[in-house]
């Protein structure tokens, strides 16, 4: 496979593979009372509960794993406000590769403090006056370091596809048999991994994006046949889920795997957090919960089927999660 | 075995055979900054992820599915503020058996709410002027019904067991061997079970409970060599964990098997249900938490040694989650 091609399921196996005792096999859980209400089986994928509190490892390791010997000596560099971040600077811990990260000097202080516990080198910028990508760029001409992607490149995107192949195993052990799966999308990195593995081993489950209301330029892109471009770039308190558009190398995959992009707003993705920690005794961040938000919703229907979302990352600061906390006492 | 004799490993395993598909084999979780801050490893089975959000299944599930056919057909009936009552309704529920529950009539709503969707019948009862053992035991006078005790009984404990054996099994594909063990200790059913399963496969490793502060029966027991009781029956957050002294059939098993107890207080309970929320990214109750605490605050030492710790449930009402969040600002 080269870098360019599209990758396909083989790749995702080979990803797993790699990934072999660097990242957990996060559990599927289940609740009676979800279920009851809901009329059907939610299953839920908790990749929370991954190295770094959200999927991210998966396609960073895989991508560690893919370079050549002599380009991971010169290190590894990239940019992103989370679990990217997390992630990339986790794998090259593991892996014993040099990474710098660039982060936004507003992002959250904890995510900054724990990208550099992983030993990372952290780059600050000023998100309004400066670019990440010229920063970033601009480290790797001077030390050689290769730019490790969020998303939009076949080993990120295979790697992420391993929680997809886990899910799958594992609604097989539980002795179902899919009707649905969905992941919140910000790039397209996960669900295109994740549909890869789904349409290989069960073609009958449809896959689905999900992502915030008034950044669905996935949804709008496949509803439209061509890229559409998301008209703000803040303003979610789903942070881990604002790429402008999608990616060249997940838009295609994207177009051939998925079902119709599902959509959840601020509101509903915090009623989420909450039964997250009221029925499933889970941590999910905003953005993670999108795509439980949608089944809870109705939006993915769950009557009747058997459907499996992913809750894709945890690292909700403690404010945010105190207000999803308060909306108990709303209803 | 009859009912009577003290249990052992083969017990332990029987009920994990009888738990195959009605439990979760719950994860176990690790974090590296965590370890990094104790110079050792940590690992936690995280028991809040079991249906019903606590280990209670376990025993309840093995104390029914070891019952004669004919009994069950009478029904079950049990009394528990909380988490046995949950496991005891949801083992009924899963047997197809009739339960009924003796309640606290100022019991948390949703526990109550939880115990009822799982089919059984709830019975409140005044808790000033009503004595719950004398209700339940009436109920089962007159309908027949089997009292499933909490801890005090074989069936539960070897149930609860199961979660050690996991344990163990789980570590040393981690590749790890465990200096000590501990789990929260109420009656003590989770720790002596846990510690039958231990001891068995890994003789070296000590086995600890762990107890909130001035609730420390089985700790001043073990010390003194016979059965101590607590001067009170309420007035600690860890609302799970306040039985007044050790059973008749936990305790011989607790001075055979257990090192020294282990004793947090509430402030010590909070502060590591923050950690569990933030760096595990699991929901713990302050009574789930105690053991971690005891690893978190140093009276467990993990310098040097690999501890595994019992997260034991996570069933936590939202205002007691809030103050434990409120935490990390505080330091």
């Amino acid at each position: 496979m080269t870098s360019l091609s599209l990758p396909t399921f083989a790749d995702v196996q080979a990803a797993a593979r790699r990934l072999q005792g660097a990242t957990v096999r996060t559990p599927l859980l289940e609740n009676q009372r979800v279920n009851q209400r809901l009329g059907g089986r939610l299953l839920i994928k908790a990749e929370c509960l991954q190295r770094t509190g959200s999927f991210k490892l998966r396609g960073a390791y895989n991508f560690l794993a893919s370079m050549r010997e002599n380009d991971r000596k010169h290190g590894v560099v990239g940019w992103s406000s989370g679990n990217h971040a997390q992630g990339l600077a986790e794998a090259a811990r593991l892996m014993g590769v040099k990474a710098t990260i660039v982060m936004p000097a507003d992002a959250p202080a904890l995510k900054v403090a724990n990208t550099r516990a992983s030993g990372a080198e952290v780059v600050l910028y000023d998100r309004v006056k400066e670019s990440r990508e010229e920063i970033g760029q601009r480290i790797a001409r001077n030390t050689g370091a290769t730019i490790v992607p969020p998303y939009d490149h076949p080993w990120i995107l295979t790697g992420q596809g391993t929680a997809g192949l886990e899910l799958v195993e594992q609604a097989k052990e539980f002795g179902v048999t899919l009707d649905a799966v969905a992941a919140p999308c910000s790039g397209g990195g996960l669900i295109t991994g994740i549909a890869l593995a789904v349409k290989a081993l069960s073609p009958n489950t449809s896959v689905h994006s999900a992502e915030p209301a008034g950044f669905d330029d996935l949804a709008r892109s496949l509803a439209a046949g061509r890229k559409q471009v998301n008209d703000k770039l803040a303003g979610s308190i789903c942070d881990a889920l604002l790429a402008p558009t999608p990616g060249d190398v997940t838009f295609p995959l994207a177009q051939k795997l998925l079902g119709p992009g599902l959509v959840a707003n601020d509101e509903e993705a915090l009623d989420a957090m909450e039964v997250a920690f009221r029925e499933y005794k889970i941590v999910v961040e905003p953005g993670g919960a999108v795509a439980l938000a949608a089944a809870l919703t109705g939006r993915l229907p769950v009557e009747g089927r058997a459907v499996a979302v992913v809750c894709s990352g945890g690292n909700v600061d403690h404010a945010t999660f105190a207000r999803a906390l308060e909306r108990y006492g709303i209803r």
